[in-house]
């Protein structure tokens, strides 16, 4: 028998947890369309030099690249292992970079201020792990050309309430913003060159605590006054829950001296979000990094109490377009983590359409059968056919989990008149 | 400015076309669940050996290949021209080889008799031209662990419920049996050699009629008195509606010497149809051959009179399940013509949600302006957002294209009680 396997890394979906996903992207859709976001579609491959221009951080390494077609032995010769020779395609990492490069491509038919649904995979050849899977579905929603706060609270406003869809309460939104970083690192003394492995180990202060975090600076042996400052700085008292989030807390959260209109911007974001939803689960969060190297401004993750991952992030990466546009177009992006969603809602709701699983013998009547089959169908119903055998509860708990409700059993004689429907379960 | 094209032969979707799209799958997704039909996904690479096995026809030539990761210059020159030594991965050029493979994966998980569902993306490197693309979505039903009648009838009934759901009357379905056509060529006389060249050309019977096939066969050199016998078949009544679709028709559609065994079974078909449905829009046609080598049985297709292409095919492919599992499995399938019927049903529905457009001044409370907007989201309205432009009618055109029905102004004192409504268009 040859390998049955899916490829490495990547799934099968059965019936029930495909319809579960179905229904959370269908909820999804649903509440980000509620709020003025539009979907669109891309590709799932890019061009190989698009894929490759520095835009997608180290996700560019992990990206699977596609064969020219018509290659022969020469050319492979030729390339001396050079795969952009090769290739002139690549599967997408992410839907920030083929977002950049649609805006670019249809700009002219776009709203002035566009809000944008993309619902789709992506690939990355790394290395499997529980929970990490080489395909897998990113939500993200997008504004683009609108630098103002604005932009941010509506992104912020459409994924709470997504997330109270969900009945997921007690989700917050943890908000920073890359210019307060790069000057709170300014202030200490670190050197711009410095600045990069600074933020890589102030990224782990959730895990190791600010004394770790000092210990490890010191290892990296970058400015030794700066760590100094940073040590002192970390020893004010002690929180990472600057509420209610505005100008005075997050003044508070930031050493003197912090860009007036940073600060502003992120206040902004505070006063809109609370006055669509009356209340604002935000937490101004001074050293929340998050990894890729395009954010410009602000930076946010989705917490939920239940879990110690974050269920989504975004932020503001405004020179992206304008390297495909050749002119700087404002952008913003709020990713919620699908796949995580999908596994925090363990549970299957039942069908909202009735479903009947019909049950016959060997010796039934084909035609009758359909026949009656296609009048539960007209009459609203969802229905599969099942011929009885020996392990009936399995055939029943089976169609239970793909959201059957009922069943009935047709004999010879059964008529739509007769035939009895048993609940399931 | 960098290309910004989306690859050859690809598209962008845009958002009013994307909402058809996602409105068409609904449509779709809805009618076959109903039939008891049951959604699954995998992922949409396979193992580049799966994908050149034999079973996909022409279609393997099509194939976008995945270079294996990590390869260095030596492995491109070892390779001496063998894609198979580069490649791991390709993109799946349709959606019939991996459901064999899923079934072969997870058939312990699934019932006896498994009808599925997939609607995804398929690519394949053709040539691209107008309607023809490279990625573009499949819909396909399949029933997998049913040899009977009744497998063919379930897929052409849910087929028709679904076409019927859009509006398109007067489908009919074209049915064929593949053992039929090759029985048939051997009462004429053909050799089993000459068969696969004789069905290319019999294909052409639609565009040259039996003349143009006559002389097609006798440019081809196959048997003189085969292509006698076939001339002379050809000169009884001529029609290629034989209706109703029963025994006697088929039978006097066919020469004398036909295995009873199929004609039985294609008259079952026409018996299980008719009673799902009271009228049976199907038609027998001796001379249907469609494209695929892997069919083993039946074949039918979709055809609707505003168009002269098939709407969708399918047909029985008993043998390829076994290639995976080790052992046969009967397996028949039908797939609709997800991107014909898009580009039939150009209307525009409007959301069954109402959805406005509030249109703002630059100088607007933008905290105000987001709260009336999440408050009319909270009352069940999709809203977007507009800054006022000079073009106040193209704006407006645009959302109406996006599916938004009303449109209202907000002025700076602007409340939800004073928030009038207007309709667009």
């Amino acid at each position: 028998m040859a390998n049955v396997n899916p490829p490495r890394g990547m799934r099968d979906f059965l019936p029930a947890e495909k319809a579960r996903r179905e229904r959370v992207l269908a909820v999804i859709r649903d509440r980000y369309r509620a709020h003025g976001f539009d979907e669109i579609e891309t590709p799932v491959v890019e061009d190989y030099a698009r894929l490759h221009s520095g835009m997608g951080g180290d996700n560019e390494k992990l990206s699977f690249s596609i064969l020219k077609r018509g290659l022969d032995a020469n050319d492979f010769v030729a390339a001396a292992g050079d795969v952009s020779a090769l290739a002139d395609l690549g599967l997408r990492f992410d839907l920030t970079v083929p977002l950049a490069r649609f805006y670019a491509t249809n700009r002219g038919d776009l709203p002035t201020v566009f809000r944008s649904i993309q619902m789709a995979p992506v690939w990355r050849a790394e290395r499997p792990q529980k929970g990490r899977y080489r395909q897998f579905v990113q939500c993200d929603i997008d504004i683009i050309g609108d630098a103002s706060a604005r932009a941010e609270a509506e992104l912020i406003v459409a994924t709470l309430d997504t997330v109270d869809a969900f009945g997921l309460d007690g989700a917050s939104v943890r908000i920073n913003d890359r210019r307060a970083l790069d000057a709170m690192l300014d202030v200490f003394g670190f050197t711009p060159e410095e600045r990069p492995g600074v933020l890589i180990t102030i990224d782990k202060l959730d895990k190791v605590g600010a004394d770790g975090v000092v210990a490890e600076l010191r290892e990296r042996g970058v400015t030794a006054s700066a760590v100094d400052a940073f040590e002192t700085f970390m020893q004010r008292p002690q929180t990472l829950e600057f509420r209610p989030f505005g100008e005075d807390q997050i003044r508070k959260a930031l050493p003197a001296g912090m860009p007036d209109d940073v600060i502003a911007h992120l206040a902004g974001i505070g006063e809109v979000v609370t006055a669509a939803r009356g209340e604002a689960p935000l937490v101004f969060d001074p050293f929340l990094v998050r990894g890729m190297g395009y954010y410009t401004g602000t930076i946010f993750e989705l917490a939920h109490p239940s879990v110690n991952y974050s269920l989504g992030g975004g932020g503001r990466y405004d020179g992206m377009i304008g390297r495909f546009l050749g002119q700087d177009v404002p952008a913003v992006g709020f990713s919620i983590g699908f796949e995580r969603i999908v596994d925090l809602l363990e549970n299957n709701e039942a069908d909202s359409a009735p479903a009947v699983v019909l049950v016959h013998d060997k010796n039934v009547d084909v035609a009758r059968l359909i026949a009656l089959k296609a009048e539960l169908v007209r009459e609203g119903m969802r229905v599969r056919i099942e011929q009885r055998t020996k392990n009936l509860n399995g055939l029943l708990n089976r169609a239970q989990a793909d959201g059957y409700g009922a069943f009935a059993t047709v004999a010879a004689d059964t008529t739509r008149e007769t035939l009895e429907l048993k609940q399931l379960g």
